[in-house]
């Protein structure tokens, strides 16, 4: 069954200041060369700008000019503050008031969650028009002790407006999401919460830094994601070659070269780690706004959306454009 | 239209540990006699469990004998940590893996908007069991300097098993929620994120405490709260005496008396203020575990949920059980 989805505006925030593999190398204590050929990553944003901000930026161009959404959803992982939640402060900064606004944290994935719940609240009738919002600045947590993962992250912001479409074949045609939680240490950031609160004599500097073992994420999640796939074109009635455009989350370069040992082809898969990094769960929002820009994201496709995410999560959902 | 959904089950964690008015009052510079009049708090539980395992506790009753969930959503509002989500340790305490885990934060409105949104879920098919949990250590956070707001606040945890019913007449049958972000900073708690992050210089220790300006929150919310039970009642054509239950967060005794003034007898309004303060996103569960443990929540009911949130956000849902 057809749950019912339209993509009807994307917008992509892109901080101005450019951080190059060769700004960063001398402060990781690796080589360009190194942080190119291990991550991927060319060069990435340094967000001046707070999340609300940014999130706000890239949710205004998903506006256009059309009327204001009926629900704001953030599914960016770092909030702006822990009270008020990160939502109503896009609504501020939006200008906007009186509409239902939340977050969903779901590390790396939260676009696919966000993207669940509201094609499911769009059958309900209860929203016409949700705006979906994601913002991350990881730069500001990045452990420059860890190089392979500091190499990695950048910021950034996207947002992208859904509702019912007018042709009743759009929509999200499978998806599925799984969570690992014997992965749970595998990344992480063990501060901002109540194990390593803010200024407890307990919680040391480092725990406010974001630390990632990406080989044994890789050895858990590999099988995950094969599995994953496997499920959503099956349920889809599709096989590899069938999807038209895959929009990965942005996890590294290496994480990306799977996609063409899974069989999809290097011109289908939307790649754009060598500039913007791992903008964390801004990622795949940014990516989808992006193939829209470059002319990629067409009507009448078949999208494979997917990801990996630390807890560890995987998720994937094969969208009818 | 009735969006199908039942609470199947229902669980309550309340740590072992009491702190009375009269403990608190020395530490506050109040009377035991001030904090009651002015918050009606008696008496509060104080966690020594960190979220995660406080949430299993909860979710174990919930969940009784049956089977395992389909999904788990984690609705309390402060993390364990900022990565991973909650979920995935929740997940982990619960002894479970390979299920979808995420959280949902809208400060003390959590529930309401997960609830929202399994509900959504439930009719689209993708689910069959969703395990909602909320656990709060706010008392971790309180600031004594601020008697008003520190005096309120209490931990514990609430888990609700949600099902599609049998009959089909079971379910939401309205449901409103707003958020008003030009009343963003009357309740605050600064930290945790990204504008005042932990261990950087310009983050003062107030910045991670608590802060609340109720009289300034009432006055904004008390329309906006009078304007959504209206239209709840409204949209599933009923009056205010049609209601057989209001099980409404706990923000304060004040607030609570508010219920009377609108037409609610005090006999039909869940009130545990008293016993276990105000528990943050987790007092809606725990309001709702605790009116089916007494034997106040009944089949064939007519149950009115409602409450505010720091943002401000005002929300409310008829459910007929």
């Amino acid at each position: 069954m057809t749950l019912q989805v339209e993509i009807s505006g994307l917008g992509l925030h892109l901080p101005p200041t450019i951080e190059t593999a060769e700004d960063l190398a001398p402060r990781i204590g690796r080589s360009a060369g190194w942080i190119r050929s291990r991550t991927g990553v060319n060069e990435r944003r340094i967000s001046h700008l707070d999340v609300a901000e940014m999130s706000a930026d890239a949710g205004r161009q998903a506006l256009g000019e059309g009327p204001p959404p009926d629900l704001l959803i953030n599914c960016g992982l770092s909030p702006a503050q822990l009270i008020p939640d990160t939502a109503p402060f896009v609504l501020h900064a939006l200008g906007l008031s009186g509409i239902p606004a939340w977050s969903i944290h779901a590390t790396c994935l939260g676009f696919l969650v966000a993207l669940q719940n509201a094609t499911a609240l769009l059958q309900t009738g209860a929203y016409g028009r949700i705006l979906v919002v994601a913002a991350e600045r990881g730069t500001m947590s990045r452990d420059l002790s860890d190089p392979g993962s500091a190499a990695l992250i950048g910021d950034g912001a996207g947002a992208v407006l859904l509702t019912r479409p007018d042709q009743p074949h759009k929509g999200i045609l499978a998806q599925r999401l799984i969570t690992l939680p014997e992965g749970r240490a595998l990344a992480e950031l063990r501060g901002h919460g109540s194990r390593k609160p803010p200024g407890h004599p307990d919680t040391r500097p480092e725990d406010n830094l974001f630390r990632m073992d990406g080989p044994r994420i890789y050895k858990l999640a590999r099988k995950a994601v094969d599995e994953v796939v496997a499920h959503v074109l099956s349920e889809a009635g599709l096989g590899v070659t069938d999807i038209d455009l895959v929009v990965p989350h942005q996890a590294s370069g290496p994480a990306l070269m799977v996609l063409s040992r899974m069989g999809f082809a290097e011109d289908r898969v939307v790649n754009c780690i060598g500039r913007f990094g791992n903008c964390i769960a801004a990622s795949l929002p940014m990516t989808l706004a992006l193939a829209r820009q470059e002319g990629r994201l067409r009507e009448g496709q078949k999208v494979l959306l997917l990801g990996t995410g630390a807890g560890v999560s995987v998720g994937a959902a094969v969208l009818q454009t």
